[in-house]
């Protein structure tokens, strides 16, 4: 009997995800039925399961693949831009992990389980955030007054604002320079530089 | 037949409107049937839907009111201390608006026609909050290099951000400085008054 490489688990497990985002995202947790898993991955049910071990463990596998993407993101060019790239998407094609991280908010309001559950996987967001912070304030570009952690506190909560906002479907059109001040808020003010003493 | 006086139908306006916020913020719109509305207001259905047309007339009429006593702290004290105040109240004890706005977020996202009705009422607290910046820029406290409606709109995302936080019963114990920050960054930087030419 051949062994199936991991390579094509991989790929499956990429399917499966990709499928079940779209899903949850459409139908929220509760309407995702095994059913329209299986339409959504083009998948059985029993090809689906053999990867994870059940609906939530799919979408707990779900949350942490955004959340390590969004991560990648923050990483290269910083949760600013994680915002930006969201107001560039506009509400008509929301970022793909927009619907997953609804979900997530939802469930953590209304499933103390939950909550548990997800609390120690949440922190890829914050690690990648401040490591961000913390490279760039050994860069120089980071304002040198405040504490990382505060900074990174700040972004995340007006990022966690972001997606309420979008989520309720409040225009975002007018959002562009509030983010320049948010950008503007953890940089280093030339300002203060100028007053330097040479 | 004796006229029933205003104050009376004031008072009574008043008593189902706290009953009504109790209830739906526990139950959620849905769950706050007429039975519980009952039992919150300790009044009858007749004696509620003679003040209220129905269940949805009743609770857009309490998310106005929420929206108007926290128009009047902003005007008082700016939406900074809102923030504060919420805060202040923590996850156990958390401001009796706070369940009502929840709701509202929740049905604009799952309501198109709710969306419709809420959008033209939603205005209050961006007004009042514009209407304190623009004082405080005349007053000099605030600082003048960035349009009031983007500092408005920076507010409003960043209290949108610790509504959902509170929520999803993040910790909040960090969110102090976190506030400090946003505050500061709608005042006069002292580093600027220092540079102006004499």
């Amino acid at each position: 009997m051949p062994r199936v490489s991991q390579d094509h688990l991989d790929a499956r497990r990429r399917q499966i995800l990709d499928g079940a985002r779209i899903c949850f995202a459409r139908h929220g947790y509760e309407g995702a039925t095994v059913r329209r898993l299986e339409e959504a991955t083009r998948l059985s049910r029993g090809a689906i399961f053999h990867h994870f071990r059940d609906k939530e463990s799919l979408f707990l596998a779900l949350a942490e693949d955004d959340a390590a993407r969004m991560a990648d993101v923050v990483a290269e060019q910083g949760l600013v831009q994680v915002m930006r790239d969201l107001l560039a998407n506009g509400s008509e094609h929301p970022a793909d992990w927009l619907g997953t991280r609804l979900e997530v908010s939802r469930r953590l309001r209304t499933d103390p389980e939950f909550r548990a559950r997800w609390a120690e996987r949440s922190e890829q967001l914050t690690t990648a955030t401040r490591r961000r912070l913390r490279r760039q304030r050994e860069a120089g570009n980071l304002r040198d007054d405040v504490d990382v952690h505060v900074l990174a506190a700040f972004l995340e909560l007006v990022l966690e604002g972001l997606v309420s906002h979008l989520a309720m479907g409040l225009p975002a059109d007018n959002l562009g320079p509030v983010l320049d001040l948010v950008e503007e808020t953890v940089r280093r003010h030339r300002a203060r530089e100028e007053i330097t003493p040479a």
